[in-house]
């Protein structure tokens, strides 16, 4: 079977007390476009990323906020950065890199946060059991064309309100040629 | 069996005429350091890639001077770029690319040159029979670790004067989590 593709650039997400400490007092985000799973949206704030020996601006942060913060990065910008953010699934925060954030009225020293995401496919409990799939089961993907590869630790994520899809990040996306939309082949194992 | 990894980072070869257009009338390269290639070299001598709509400074000449020029950058920079290269394999470059070369004594615009490399194996002639594998064969190469994959397509490369050494670029290597020097199993296809 088959799923798209979305991919990843760096971005964040924040808990309302981070946001308002960065933005200032009684923020909110405001949508700049909706992305795929059902309720987040990509905001119009943007903050800077800050490491001891690094620094990259213009970090987009996704909607709505979160019960934690968490930043989202490639291994390309990790080794821009200097540092080296564990792979995880999103929301595994605990004892990730840490990292300061920058914005236009506070930064914030965040001593943990940090992650590469881990490859994952997005499913609503209905999808899981009409195509055989459990929540955190790993599979492998298959990508044609001229750096094929079968991609494998690919995590399924079953949530309510997801929509089907694959998440990768510009790494992965760039590596095999891989662009948004693209369809690609889940193969279960064994 | 096992093959080392060399990541290679964008880089260029040039003609000794292109180089001389380049750098000044007698320019040579100097060895700043040997690569594993045997006979090959990292120059001290470094040039500005430029497209209509990007620019990417302090780019590598590896020496010694080649028949052909030729450059040899990742997807993550031909996006940087705004171009779309093809990959291919080194010295196959009918038909790639345009990008300009800045060199401190002289602009060169190329109407061929760009690729992306495509992930190859070096071998000598007698690793090739003792080995099993012939020039040109595409294998498959495991990836272990947390962001493990089967790289497929990947080039045997026989030729005289090899190092024994799998070449990826830096997008596989982030993507993959793979580090300079890490042993990765090949498979032979069918």
């Amino acid at each position: 079977m088959k799923v798209s593709v979305g991919i990843s650039s760096r971005h964040l997400h924040v808990t309302k007390q981070h946001l308002e400490y960065l933005f200032g007092e009684g923020y909110k985000l405001e949508i700049d476009r909706p992305i795929n799973q059902i309720g987040q949206f990509a905001s119009k704030s943007f903050v800077t990323l800050k490491t001891e020996n690094g620094l990259i601006e213009h970090v987009r942060i996704l909607g709505p906020v979160r019960p934690y913060t968490q930043i989202e990065i490639s291994k390309t910008d990790a080794y821009k950065l200097k540092i080296n953010p564990p792979v995880r699934m999103s929301g595994d925060i605990k004892g990730s890199e840490p990292i300061t954030l920058i914005g236009p009225k506070g930064t914030l020293n965040l001593n943990e946060g940090c992650i590469i995401a881990d490859r994952h496919i997005h499913m609503l409990p209905k999808q899981a059991i009409m195509y055989g799939f459990t929540n955190d089961e790993e599979v492998m993907v298959k990508v044609p064309g001229e750096k094929a590869c079968i991609m494998d630790c690919v995590k399924i994520r079953v949530a309510d309100n997801s929509y089907f899809e694959m998440h990768i990040d510009n790494d992965d996306a760039n590596a095999n040629l891989i662009k948004n939309g693209d369809l690609l082949d889940i193969i279960k194992k064994k």
